[in-house]
């Protein structure tokens, strides 16, 4: 694509029978397609049409990739992608596996939080040796995390709002506002896009990767 | 009074007049009197009808207490009350003052931010050696701070927002709602109401003080 | 817990299975767990894995605690949860089990409402004899009770907003909105936020209780 | 006017000449016109046009009636107007004048709050003996004050909510939800409609007077 | 009831066993008992246990009322319930039989709309001669009607904003506001609150009644 | 311009100094330019620096068309402006200025309102007979007046909201909302969009009139 | 109908039993009637009554058309309707067989989108040469179309807001807000209100046709 | 600074000594010192205190640079800063300030609109020749801009809305939640957050520079 972000099939609002369809049809034109937002009909109806190594699940299955066998063209890009519980993996998943399929290596951390802030300063020290190119921090409720990640490192953030918590603020609206009004600097994107987060990471990540191969190739 | 929590002059929407009027007689009948939100003229007609030790000041001049030397009746209990930045003083100040009218000893630490992680973390370490009853937390834009401290103390922190910041979620909302949604155990109070969460930590402290001082009498 | 709050787990939004398990692994481990916001399919999953010596529901069964015979540690702190009418029991409930899980004695009072003010005035005069520490008053529609109740007593109030009512201002929204207005000083949780309510009036309790013990053990 | 209702001229938004202008020519033509929210510069253009005999002033002078000497025409209604604090007065003042104007005796009950439940008990209890025909409870922060008075009295009570407060769900906002959303039967006008809160409650009063009136016709 | 006010049973967010325990025990006590808000497997146990001279039912079946024979004590107040079309009729019921527990006679109007200005004309003309004492408009979508009422008559109209429409303004929002800001003198109760409108009608109606009794006993 | 609309010069946020610069180049190089939402600051420097017959001013001054006697060059297209009260005109003037400016005749109506109904239907049948192309209706408060103009004609009608009233729904929301919500087919612009309302109008009556003038060509 | 619109059934909140007997009264007295809003129950209610071709179905089936064999009586007037994606496409259709019963031929174009700026382009200019009167644009999420489409035709173009999408500003409301806002001069109906749309534009083009009409009689 | 974000001096809440006091201190302790939102007296204060060569004012002069002659250090990387029309520039120059103290180099395109789709693609196809690194769109109303922008490159886009327009969504929240919806992949800062666009983009472009200085190194 033009763009450089892959085409992925959004199952929320599209009968099982459509998904399967449009699915097949992609991974038979381009050889692989991600799938986003799957409910149970829709996962029944995929692991019944395609074979176990034509589909890779995402932890919770919400997210999927179907394929024929080809694989993803490396970039070289390196995305992290961070997350405070368990609540906010489904929306993780989702932006890992966008940036996978953009060509970007992922490295997902998936149990820190701010409230146990000793371990979380020891992950992402860890996490800086691994020097990744951009980071998605997924995080619901009061949406604290990406505001101290981004304190701590010095590259670009993107702060992904999951919709969970109930009463005021609730569905992620806190962790949007909270992400915006941030005293460290990120970037944002809709609650819950964890395709365009991971699209977004893997944009940046393919550019320096671009810029890292320009060199090596010298 | 008999419910424990002062009375106190909230001088918006008072004609400087007023609010010298009454400052004047519930100073005379109750030795002192607490004045909040206080603005340019309400301070420049306190200044030119009351004598400067009649007077005590907070930080920024929007809070004040006016007396005739009748001294504040100490209870023992302690209340601290932490700021991340310079936006949030006249608010803690506010919190802080209505704490101390309350007979209550009074830590302010208004310079640590979530920013600075490490600095933060040494502060509270301080703090708990100093062995508040309770403390206040103010902060603004998106009101991390409370959170951050709720998970390193065992005594009950009051949160309050701030209205600070610009664009979605400003003016205290994203504050208010992260706080609302905290992961920490935290209670709130409204968007700038330093009076009242003052004087809830106040009566936390004087609860706590009590008890203290019924053990040292036997 | 360093902090002094127990751990619970929110059976909203898990399979029955994950919350048997989980309530299975940290009541082995330690003895106690708080489950709560339990819905109709975690009850049955509870039930049939668990002993009824195992379980303690609260009033409606949308809270509960499972045990390996393990008794709570007492504090010697105490609790007041005091709700107007039926609607408001469920959440009262997990603030109420909350705080006796953290060693307080909780005192429930259920069947006050500002429609009968002589008998609701009786009832705090009571209340007071009881002296309890702390008071959480959970109060749906209007949310007028709080803000009477702490004009009555002179220990902290921590208002607890309920999802009830509909039109304008439903679901909690005008409850949580009147607390935060409150003539009187009170300090407020989220909308349905019982598990924090009742920790955070614990943590009153627990602090005064503190206190006390020192004095009679000198 | 044919349904009962007097026109009144709304200040605001109005220069002080067309005030004076509207003003003169009304009170020519019907005797008596009411203004309403009423500025600085409107006042001091109605003060140095019309003779001090000509205007009758509310109190805080946000409303007025401007009259050529024509009085009112009684109606024998009787309506009441109560409100928790000083803050609450202009709007007061403009349901109550409004409801002179229509021919009704009004009682004006402005001191009476919450917070000090027993001089509110006694307050209605005195009121009722005077059997106001209708009652408007006007209230800002949390607007408790209708729903508490409506459970006191059998008769018609008109919640009037003020844009008083700070913070979330301020100038009103709560004090409009909590009526809305009240225990007690309340109708509701919008936040400052002191007119047509005065206005309503006197068409009750009216039709209520009108009944008895062909009573001691007979 | 000392207020005047009966009580009711909302239905909604109670089982179908419950409803009918306590429509029992109420008839019971006070000879009968209304029921709002009732839901499809309320109407199917109140059906199966009461037998059918035992239930009088609103049009739709969401309001019904319980009764052991005890017929309703009148007390001459008249309370008109209009309507612009057929997906207000159940708020319209619950206002309807509401007033008529509180002993009002109805008269009901449920087909005149904004659209057909010339027959609601009409309509308004006929009712006037019918002498209501109070009159509940009930409107959805853009809450027109109670506006172009209330300036047709000079008794007081009550606004009752329907929970009806789509997209913004939906679910009664838009007809609430349009009746806090309307034109005419109304004033308003929540989106949905026919027994709140109703018995708020009922108030003034029997209180013009209770004037008029005196009248005719002279 | 290719879209058949015409530019204009929207005053507010620019300096006095800007609008003259740029109305003085527009009507030099276009013959004629409108400029709309101004100041009083804009209108003493418009005056000072253009000659009086140099202006056309709307009623309140609010709009303005600077012109070097170029005439306005007419389709025939005939665009009708109703509003219902005096708080309505500027907004008004912008749509009736703009529709003139862009060549159609124009026809305003600004006194009929819904409390006068025999009126405005008078109104309404008189209208008719001028046969305009298109009708904008100007109101704001309740919003009402656009749903019954619309039963009424068989012509679009474009709703206008209008920024006033105060409350809940102030300052046009509640009139938006109303029209959005219509049970007449109207479209909406946005709140005082007086600009849009008349070049959406215009383009309306331009296409009419261009079918009619290729008939009267034949 | 005098003012030009068609009655339309709205299927959404009556029972299949309900939409099937008002569709045979309907068709059996006008001939035709369309339906709108047509859920699962309801279209199999209306296919197992009406024969195959008594019924036209909208793409999708949310929208239908029945009739007992009369032919639409037709205008001349040309409406088209563009959308970007296929979730808009119910909507669309809607608008378009509401158009289409009023008289008027309709051109749908379903397949452009912001993404392909040049296919867009092309797909108006090519529309420009079927000279339709007026254009409804429906779009979800951030509802750019109608901008961009009426930069590029002179015709009246209504903006049609989609309920898609999901976090802030999700069910249409960003969509609403941008045309609300939008830069080019575009008109607007509610959210999902496809019969608006299509009845307004219809008006229009209606209108267009009756002058070209007897321009084509002389 | 550790994280490689300038520290800025927010002049607005800052009285204009503090202002200049505060940049005449970290321009010599840093040699530069960006300030951002600058008022007209912020403005005066600074040109009377620093010599005309120590700052370097944005344009409209909302934006300035202290510094004591001390150069930016350059870090290669390119940052775009686009937006569409005059309002949207103080925003801009924050945004182009911020990345250019940061050592980038910057280019502005002040002046596409969607309104000129043709002229817009061509100034998006002559920047895409300039090879930035990262790309800041502002846009106020309805925010189309970089969902157009980002769908004709494949660098990241940062969609920074700006508080333009009136009535509903206005003040940049149409724009923000058309961004947050937009169909195209971007990230987005809050409404008016010039410099965290700014930063963000400049992190990219300065990671970007850093792998390309590599390559030419070796
Ligand atoms: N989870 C998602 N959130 C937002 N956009 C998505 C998501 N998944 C897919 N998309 C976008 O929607 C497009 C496909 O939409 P559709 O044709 O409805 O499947 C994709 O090409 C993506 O640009
Ligand atoms: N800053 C404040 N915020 C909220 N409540 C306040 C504040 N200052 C004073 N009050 C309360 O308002 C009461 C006095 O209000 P007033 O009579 O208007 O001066 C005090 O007794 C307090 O209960
Ligand atoms: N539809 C209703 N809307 C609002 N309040 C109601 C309604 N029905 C009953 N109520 C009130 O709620 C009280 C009973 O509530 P409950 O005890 O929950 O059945 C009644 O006495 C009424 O005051
Ligand atoms: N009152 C108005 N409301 C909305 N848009 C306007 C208004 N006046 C002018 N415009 C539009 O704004 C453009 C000029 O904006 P500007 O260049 O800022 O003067 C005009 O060409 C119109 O498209
Ligand atoms: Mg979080
Ligand atoms: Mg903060
Ligand atoms: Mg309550
Ligand atoms: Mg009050
Ligand atoms: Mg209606
Ligand atoms: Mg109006
Ligand atoms: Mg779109
Ligand atoms: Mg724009």
């Amino acid at each position: 694509h033009r763009t450089g972000i892959i085409e992925a099939v959004l199952a929320e609002g599209k009968t099982p029978e459509d998904v399967v369809k449009i699915a097949k049809a992609q991974s038979d034109a381009s050889g692989r397609v991600l799938i986003t937002r799957i409910g149970e009909k829709h996962r029944t109806a995929l692991e019944s049409y395609f074979k176990p190594d034509e589909i890779e699940w995402g932890i919770h299955s919400t997210t999927a990739v179907v394929h024929n066998g080809t694989p993803i063209k490396k970039t070289g890009g390196v995305v992290a992608v961070i997350t405070a519980g368990t609540a906010d993996i489904d929306v993780a998943e989702e932006a890992k596996m966008t940036a996978s399929e953009m060509g970007c290596e992922t490295i997902a951390i998936y149990d820190v939080g701010v409230a146990g802030l000793h371990r979380l300063v020891n992950e992402v020290a860890i996490l800086k040796n691994k020097k990744p190119d951009s980071i998605v921090v997924a995080a619901g409720r009061e949406g604290t995390l990406p505001t101290v990640v981004s304190g701590l490192v010095d590259v670009p953030v993107v702060g992904l709002p999951v919709s969970t918590g109930y009463g005021a603020g609730a569905k992620g609206e806190a962790a949007l506002l909270a992400m915006l009004q941030s005293c460290s600097v990120v970037s944002v994107v809709n609650i819950d896009a964890g395709f365009v987060a991971g699209a977004f990471a893997a944009r940046i990540a393919n550019q320096v990767a671009e810029a890292r191969n320009k060199a090596s190739k010298k």
